[in-house]
């Protein structure tokens, strides 16, 4: 079928096929499954679940909204002059299908589906999905690579439990650190009231070292503090785990347990961007919590897209770098 | 405290205390745990729980948004010529803490919450969530009274499995047959697509009697028929269950697996009124998949709260009969 | 200025000027204030004014919504077979100017500006603002004609006081009776629970005669034998409200205190339009509780203007009959 | 890629993968362009062009939201007991890539699309896009078959020009009549205001035979009336062009010339589906005017997929006769 | 019942209750009236009123989605150590009864209930409603502590009146000091068009000193220099109103007369809570300007649900500071 | 009528008549079409006009909402102490009469109107629709003054063609151009993704200059560097075309292609304001790509009334400065 688009890192063509036009995938890139023959080093794969949170559903449409809002990004990233769709060979990969009534079972299948992109040489760029997914995908990558988790987010996520529950959206950084799946967390944007004086002793407790970054601290010390304080804490393998209720509700409304006072989208564009010039490996990337019915205009989906796009950004610049 | 209310069947009085004013409770009546030293013969319960869903969820903010449109809801029912709440000295018995990420342990806490109000002489009025909660309901009531069900729908609901999960919104009528918590089951306005021809065949298979009227069939013979099978079909102990997706989607949009073709909300109100009339004895009640992210202007937890309010008339005017 | 409309009865035409262009008047008549050198007979008058409502606000908003919506109209009614807005030289007036904070003093505003329209010679075709308005309109329209009202609703609103106060949107009909303003009532499509069994008792002590035809009256006899319920019955002058409310809540959301189970659009279109058939005088029209932020896709806007043309028709109709 | 789906007439398996997940396709089809390899006989195209309209637009936007809705779409037709997806071995073909600027390119690019498909021997089921983009399918549709036009509508669509313009979504009909591509249409569901009395005159004028059934007409005389009017009428040849403005606002409020008072949607799915009792044959079907930003809960979407899936089921059952 | 939730300073238990279940009270704490026996110090209290607004309404349901937002307060407060509910022993009192049609009699209720908290011991924290809501807040608060007034706001509300009316949302605060209730103003936040060059006049004709610190000052010196001015000014005791139009659209649509430019929520948070270490009693707080029907999301009814957090802290550590 | 307004310069008087009355016009102003005899200096013109994008549509409805937000605006800017209306007398000119389905007619529409109101010695503020419509501004401005363009938005607009058509609101500003309609371009605000890198090369290719200031480089300089960039550069005759999308989405949701990471409302707002003292002279405004549909809360139309208010005052401050 010629007519139609199917070579890995070229998107539709906006300028000859409107954006509004044909089924969706990410970004407009074929939707291919087959990685290792067409040389794929980085795929989209959505992770549609919700059966982990604790307040408000939805995140389970995340995937669907951001492959939508994606439309709007185009191959060149000129900030980081960069082509990352075409230098990662890029494709959508489709959706783990999951059980939506289960969260051990799903993060089984997430597990079988990000070994099978990271079996065949290419790195996931994840959207979920709420939290809990992570520890689905940092069982495939973190047994391979044990990486450094860069964690945005505005809450800790190493409760142990919620009525009862071990796993939630809420409680997949202690389990991936008590599987051994990780080698440490920096917590950037942690903000908004708290359970407990105590919930912070964990941390300390911890076996692999958490540092929290909380966002009045980065208030006060200012965004150019904070990217140098990740750029000189990122080496060896990393993975990156960007919860959107780190960014100040006004920019991303659409997300389950909201916080004010969070990032603007400005800043995590420049923070995300600024870590091309850090030395450390990328080995994987989910965005999650995007929850589009609570969304408005789409925008905490867009920013999504954006913040994904960011991140093939920097793997394309490794990946060039490495060449 | 006299300043505020707690007369069981009695709500906060609209021409003192404005509609939107103050914390909202089903219908304004009392928030009362109590029942029987309160002679309470009916309770408002809200299970708010959406883990089940194979589609679109939200379902968890049912009871919320229910008891938030139950505010215009006045205590003379004029048409049936009763008062129901002062009847049933009804109270809003609050709601089941679920376990969000767990069917199998939501139910169990269902069955004990239902089981402490039927204990203690209530007939409970349930507000879902999705429709695997009526499983657990019918544990408690199912096993008192093993009931008749009248099942208002758009789908069959008895299908076996989802993914591999038994316990689900599409399931729980054949787990509620296979545990023999039921004597029947009257189906009412099943339309829309089906998987397959064989999914009728569980009707004939099943254990206990199971009769489905399609809503093409009350289409061709007319809401008056239908009133009138219903009347001569319902005979001792009855549970009613309605699915709020057996409305049209034009009446209740918020709902997450949708069939245009259902009933107005005008003929709903008539066939529920209608019940009144026949000779059986009301032993529970449930509203399920009002999923308010989904709905528009609230429209769908409007609907819902009338049609409680109706349940409860029904009930009202068994209780004075028997009286 | 000849370029732009300002004759009387004729509408920006949308195959030269598109619907969506230049300021918004209803219909897209001129904004036109002396009627009498134009020998307008029918005016429209928005009044913005919701202080009187016991729930939702919103009402203050209807003018403005409707007037959007209005610009759908066309100038022909092919089921009447007239042009009303060209037989009546109808234009748009404005809005009265209210007082927000207080419904005493909006109600002598209003009586002054209903009274301008009158003394021109022009019927008036009121928007409001929620139900406490008419009240000022039948000051002016009522000390003149004595009207007999017609009065669609889905409640009595002849209530005495809410909380202590006797100008509301519940009160404007007994407020009415007893100042003397009108000769009669007949109230269509009352629902929904009711306060008490006493509320229905004002009907029989009333100084005129007020006849309620209910919701489950219609449902049971039909809306052809309504219809001529209404021929029959309505003689002499007449003045029509129409509570947006009478209308289920799937064709108009955008109200302040709805009840499921009343007309469908088709309905109310086809017993407005019937009217043309009977011998009285419109003497005033009112639209009233067209809440636009609770609507949906302006839907309860766009029926409301529908309904006032088909008003204007029946005005238009009798004039033709007349001349 | 055996993973993932691609057999013509089976959907997506949503006990399998559950309905929210992968990709979008209409109904979960395969999204395939080789239709004669395939024997395939029926395929969904989409035309998401909104450039022809007179008011709001939107409906560029018809075919995304429409595929969306469409996932709850299962095989089996209870009513019509047959399987069209199978039957069919339906496939979405995508999308037209449209000129948004232009529609006279557009109309150009639809006529190549829709020849492709029928060149395949497939039957068209378009969704767009607002009216305008008929034109284009008539071009294809109507040079082979010069079919009958069964043509659902609140609005005549026979002017002849806008502000000057020949090709808009109010004056295709014409335009269909002049290049002489149809042999005759029928009109159902007229109504709302007119620009004047001569706005009928065309049909008279018309060198094809135009019947205009208005909707004020079915009112008197019923549905069933309308169903044996299009069974005895119906023959040859016939395309169905479905303005989903035809439908009431309060189930299809997302479109941008809406007239209250239209059909409802049981209405509307129960004329389609008596269609599969006359004899003619269907060649191609559209359904336009959907626009989702104008939309409530995406149930004008929903009802547009399921009207769509009726259409399918009609030539099923005309295949099964035939084979 | 000791099932539920009864100790004052102690929200129910989001690990054990989901936050989505049972009825709604300000942060989950108990519904408690009375105080004193209690030893409450710090009272939640709604004020549901809209009726001295001039443009657009809803803010009548600020209390109810404030609360509902309010679900995702945590107890403890990590930036200001300290646990708010627990040492204010914090309560949800409920509403004030108002009169929707009548700003004056319910200032009067106002008064009567904020006296009842006073009167027991307790600070309240007052969630409006329209700003005219603050003047019967300070006639109980301000007779008893004629304090300072920290009013954060984009306008000045020390006009006389509108349309001749004296208590309006934008007059309130002349009238306070009309009436002596307070000792001084500071204003911060003022922005946008403003009515004529002598509006600012009044502040030098003012019988209280009025300091009016105008968004663009704040631009220029920026946020710290307006921390230290605040410290240094606020001394004795202070009574802070904050009308939620004082942050930008983006973090806060939900008011109904903004002036884009405003406050971030960042900034708004900081500011709040640098105010713990100044050195002054806070006797009241109130939020205003809230209206949910103009929200999106709901981000407006959550940020200022956080900013009575943070006031509710400052109090706390003045009570811990004092003890 | 001496009842209404029709002074220019004097909006309606919400003391008076509250904002939510009458007919909606630009900030409350006169519609007036005869400027010379009143001597108007500056005009609001619309042009309801989204025929020109490329993505989502819906910018037809920009001049009608944000008339409808700009009835906030008050007579005096504070922060510039000057009275915009009165000095400039400005009125509501009203629409332009376009051609939807015709870029190239409608640019001809433009221009004519344009050139009316420049003939008569006012200077247009222009509200779009989409940025396809300067180019028809720049027809008749350019022509007479040849400006210095400053070209505020996240896109380079000089791309030369979309599906081979020349005129779309991505090409306005490459045909302005090669007509010879400007001496320059001064770009801000320019982000997101793009086509390829060689986007850039046109502006080196150019016949006039092309200064392209990015984002980034915003970000890195700060908003102080811009301004003084700003005041230094410009000169003589400019023209300003403010794209809204060079906003931040979550300032500004409601236009079509989104880029994160945009200005703030407040940054916004102070460079505008700040141009007040640039020695340039301004000959015309426009705003463009407000698409109402995919707003949220009416903010972004808000805020472009805004922008517009601080644009007449500039030009009233030049007024001044030269009289």
């Amino acid at each position: 079928m010629s007519w139609f688009w199917n070579v890995p890192g070229f998107p539709l063509d906006a300028l000859k096929s409107p954006r509004f036009a044909q089924p969706i995938t990410f970004a407009r890139l074929p939707f291919i499954r087959n990685l290792r023959d067409n040389n794929v080093l980085g795929a989209f794969i959505g992770v549609p679940f919700d059966g982990g949170t604790t307040f408000y559903t939805g995140a389970r449409l995340g995937p669907q909204f951001i492959r939508s809002e994606s439309r709007l990004l185009r191959p060149y990233n000129a900030e980081l002059d960069v082509y990352p769709f075409r230098v990662l060979r890029a494709v959508d990969y489709g959706d783990v299908d999951v059980v939506p009534t289960s969260v051990v079972k799903t993060l089984d299948r997430i597990e079988v589906t990000i070994n099978e992109v990271i079996n065949q040489g290419a790195t996931p760029f994840v959207a979920g999905g709420d939290h809990s997914i992570t520890l689905g995908v940092l069982r495939a990558v973190g047994r391979r690579f044990r990486p450094l988790v860069l964690h945005f987010d505005s809450h800790l996520d190493y409760w142990d439990e919620y009525w009862g529950e071990r796993y939630t959206h809420g409680t997949w950084l202690r389990r991936a650190i008590e599987e051994g799946l990780i080698s440490g967390v920096i917590q950037v944007g942690i903000r908004g009231s708290q359970y407990d004086k105590s919930d912070f002793e964990y941390a300390k407790a911890s076996p692999v070292p958490i540092r929290t970054i909380m966002m009045s601290e980065v208030e006060v010390r200012g965004i150019d503090w904070l990217i140098n304080e990740l750029r000189n804490s990122l080496k060896g393998p990393v993975y990156i785990t960007f919860d959107i209720d780190s960014i100040d509700p006004a920019y991303a409304p659409g997300t389950g347990t909201r916080e004010p006072g969070g990032f603007t989208s400005r800043e995590a564009l420049t923070i995300i961007r600024s870590l091309s010039q850090a030395s450390f490996e990328l080995v994987g990337f989910d965005i999650v919590e995007v929850s589009p019915p609570l969304d408005t205009a789409n925008i905490t989906s867009l920013l999504a897209a954006n913040i994904i796009y960011q991140a093939m950004s920097i793997k394309a610049k490794q990946v060039i770098g490495v060449g």
